[in-house]
């Protein structure tokens, strides 16, 4: 049932409530965390979003009606209480609570709003199926760890925001109606009414727009903006998500790095109060690959990968030898301390890499006594394997752990073998924040199905400035004007310089095997656009449900968004998509194939 | 074709360049708004974000090559141009612009891109047809009035952005990819891929979301939300379109208001210097309609409406007598000054109350001398006719308009007439902002069709507490905790305090002729968030577009919006909606109507 609020006002939230206002009125209204009774002495923890307050009520002193009011008052239920603030008795001064040296003792007590008995307990570190949590997510977000996720979402895209003011950019909305595009992703469709038969296209990024923006003279754009893929979800992926988008004019791509660092470094300076400095490490994608295997490399750890190729090249190891021969090369990471992991941990290790498409791991051990165990004895001479030790800096208990075949497995088999060793060994700490830039990506990369090259980025990406005769002589090699931004092995942004000049324009499509007029049909309005003047341009996204995560030592992105999806795309709470009229698809000239509707009535 | 900028760094903006640079070095970048050739000197207009800068080139100075380039520049090709501010001469002194006292002298110049002749001047105060506007509206958006628009839209934004967060409003986004209800508007359809069949609906507003957010206790929360409706488009409605959308905990109305009016009143004052007087005046719902016929009255001048069926109680003429019979009333409205009207002018009047149901106007006109002119003398006494002119306040040079029917149509039409006029009159200007709160709206209305009531802002919306009682005894007399915020004329926004007792949601719903079972089937999961413990909360929402359109005095909130839709609902410059691939709606499991696909084929 409930009572009204009738004019009574709060006068401050439960967590304000302080030693300097004891003696003092205060009107508080929150949730019931728990109600504790000691004979005639009632205690209520009352919860708002600031936190805990403890309400007393004494059964000697408090009028019966309120007392039994009290008393009926269940966790969860709403109450609004007038009372004086005191000072708790010494035994009862709580350290861990913010409130914890005062109570309230309750003159008036209002019940709100009761409450069932919820699905789950509202505090942190429970173990809630997820499906339970987010059915029940306005529930959920009654637990602290959830709603601090919120308000700290909100403080950091109010200080990009005022940030991005203070640069001169301009907020503007693109529309979320927008075209569908057969290129990149599946697009979510809207069928219209007015035009029966076509369809709107959610878009994936505000990109054609806020280059069109750029087109118009706006200079300095920002949005945080709704995207939105249709694609299979994955832990940190939604069908809607949310990206900081910026595109500026007349600059290169320094400007918008060193933009882009400072505004991180204000996020993380006034939220989490770290301090980031600048500028960040940058290392271009080459190394981050050599290094790594990686173009997002988690670099608060070494256990750097080191190519072997030349010390292994006159071998007579067929595994080896193949890849060599085949244009691929022999890398090797040194898992420091990790050599006297048993034989069975080392297997799980081969049998980690092969979902990375490696064939295996060649291994060696070193014992405390400096002599090796591995099994590719015997196909070295001792000197060969002491070569390798001393090439991968290889100590008494270290673990080498090599790799050969085609570049690309070896970088994505070694790259993800270091990461798992790091989760393995606990390598990493949460809160140590390693950002660096990814630079000049490659360009271009050769398709082998289709016989062409396709573009890394996207057709716009501008080339580096000193690679642009590359283009004609040996186009596989122009790096881009490309950068990403990451994050301890998160990709947290990226973006490029936009080729604004026709003739760059015209080259780059060539090479992507159309002509300006296959082009012209593909991308119609958008290259319209640029005859009209455009200036250089370019521009970054963040995502931003990423960050957020990341900044909270979050485990998925889910735990950042108010209502998310979860695996199958539909939202448990509502449990949508659903089911709709007839009529309403009589309307949009839809209907459902037939195959659908008779797999469903046979259920 | 176009040069790099190759480290070439804007040192300013145009429009920053001033007085105190006089000798200095600039760099400027932007495009070209003219170019004048006197002869061995050329002029150049650059135009950025900012506004204009004048570049000079002089033949006898500068080195050929530079200025055979400048000779070469077209309008709207893009610029970069580094050179010295210098005075101008005398005669070359421009009152009228920012930098109407320097030029640049250029000693580079850079064509970073060409320009093909656009389709449109690119000036204010230009005549070009919608179509070719919003076709080409990256060019549109080059003039300063659409430029200046969106600039604006920024501020206020950014400016509700930081007093929302001083008041410790939350921001929190709510999904796009909602679930669709039957209730209201037309929703825009998502068809989902991985359940066949099932669709998405897009949000016409976050109500529900924002009601649950208060139920998580997230006890404020804001949101620049967008929000979509498929109707069919009018002049200031859009297919998406943008609220300014927000809900707070433990409040009641006056809370809302008075932070709401603040916020305005912050908005007017930082951006257009505008002072707007708080407490913003109420008036309630009744008042409304009594006073000016509109529950969005236009305060900023008079022609109130006067309801004289008591004067003309007696009177035999059928029109009256009918209407008084009926239920109805007789209203008037003296349009001052207006007895000189022609006949033809006072016959359009009359034609016009006829779109609004009205079957006519009675009218009468005070000749300067005193004497009246009326097309109902034979109908009254003179004495009853000067009862008339008396009450109606006549003076000589008045004209009188009474309409007699339904209050609905009586309001309607002279509420309507009373706009007309003032238009006709010119009795606004579009800088006077007159502000106002309607508050006490009907919570029900009968439903002559249905035999019910229904709700007249939604079932959801809290009856004032004085009238709690009357649901039982006279519900059509309840009013609700609903408010409008008026401009001139617009309803900006609205909003109610939301039931949270579980006992009013069910007398509530009971009036509404469904019991809490019909309920729980039409609001499911809503409902079922209000078992575990509902503050009391309500909210309001912003039409933000339209703020915008009124403090830019734009004449379409087409001219606030970046990539605005027309009135079919497409973008002409995308062509959204389009045709899409047969393979996509294969993926989403949905076909369209055969129908269309004949009736295309045919054309």
């Amino acid at each position: 049932m409930g009572e009204a609020l009738a004019g009574l006002k709060r006068s401050c939230m439960c967590c304000d409530v302080n030693e300097t206002m004891i003696g003092k009125e205060v009107t508080v209204m929150g949730w019931v965390q728990r109600r504790r009774d000691l004979g005639q002495l009632i205690f209520i923890a009352l919860r708002d979003k600031t936190g805990l307050v403890q309400i007393a009520i004494d059964g000697n002193v408090a009028e019966k009606e309120l007392f039994e009011k009290a008393e009926s008052v269940r966790s969860e239920f709403v109450l609004a209480v007038r009372g004086q603030v005191a000072p708790r008795t010494e035994g009862n001064i709580n350290p861990n609570m913010k409130t914890g040296t005062i109570e309230i003792i309750a003159t008036e007590l209002r019940i709100l709003s009761e409450a069932e008995t919820t699905p789950f307990q509202i505090e942190d570190n429970i173990s809630v199926k997820d499906d339970l949590r987010f059915k029940y997510r306005y529930l959920d977000l009654r637990r602290p760890s959830q709603l601090n996720n919120l308000v700290l979402r909100h403080k950091v895209v109010q200080v990009m925001r005022n940030f991005l003011d203070q640069e001169n950019f301009l907020e503007i909305e693109t529309p979320i109606l927008g075209i569908s595009t057969p290129e990149g992703a599946r697009d979510y469709l809207v069928p219209s009414r007015v035009h029966p038969g076509s369809f709107y296209g959610l878009p994936q990024s505000p990109q054609q727009y806020k280059q069109l923006l750029m087109v118009s003279g706006m200079d300095r754009y920002y949005q945080i903006a709704k995207c939105f893929r249709d694609e299979d979800l994955r832990a940190d992926r939604q069908p809607e998500f949310t990206q900081v988008d910026m595109e500026l004019s007349f600059i290169d791509v320094e400007d918008i790095l060193d933009i882009n660092e400072r505004m991180m470094q204000k996020v993380f300076r006034d939220i989490l109060n770290v301090e980031i400095p600048l500028p960040l490490k940058r290392m271009t994608y080459k190394e981050a690959m050599e290094r790594f295997g990686s173009d997002k490399p988690d670099v608060r750890f070494g256990m750097e990968l080191v190519n072997i190729s030349e010390v292994v090249g006159d071998t007579d190891f067929v595994v080896f030898k193949t890849a060599l021969e085949a244009g691929g090369s022999v890398r090797a990471i040194n898992a420091k301390g990790c050599g006297a992991f048993p034989r069975k941990k080392i297997d799980s290790l081969v049998e980690f890499v092969k979902t990375y498409r490696a064939k295996g791991l060649a291994w060696i051990a070193i014992n405390e006594d400096g002599s090796l165990k591995t099994q590719i004895a015997k196909f070295f001479t001792e000197e060969k394997l002491a070569e390798i030790v001393e090439r991968m800096d290889g100590k008494p208990g270290d673990l080498i752990l090599i790799c050969a075949d085609q570049d690309k497995v070896v970088f994505d088999s070694l790259g993800a073998l270091r990461l798992e060793l790091s989760k393995m060994l606990e390598l990493t700490k949460a809160d140590d924040f390693n950002f660096l830039w990814i630079t000049e990506f490659p360009m271009l990369e050769w398709d082998e199905e289709a016989g062409r090259f396709v573009a890394v980025h996207h057709p716009f990406t501008a080339p580096m400035d000193e690679d642009i005769d590359l283009l004609e002589t040996d186009p596989g090699k122009v790096r881009a004007k490309a950068y990403d931004i990451v994050l301890n092995g998160y990709e947290l942004g990226g973006g490029s310089i936009r080729i604004h000049r026709r003739d760059v324009q015209q080259k780059m499509f060539g090479l992507l095997g159309f002509t300006m007029e296959d082009a012209q049909q593909r991308f119609g309005y958008f290259l319209d656009a640029f005859k009209y003047g455009a200036p250089p341009h370019g521009g970054l996204a963040f995502g931003l449900d990423r960050i957020i995560m990341l900044m909270c030592g979050a485990s998925s992105i889910r735990d950042v968004i108010a209502f998310p999806k979860v695996k199958d795309a539909s939202c448990p709470m509502t449990d949508a998509p659903t089911v709709v009229d007839e009529k309403q698809l009589d309307e949009l000239a839809i209907s459902i194939k037939k195959e659908i509707l008779v797999s469903e009535e046979a259920e």
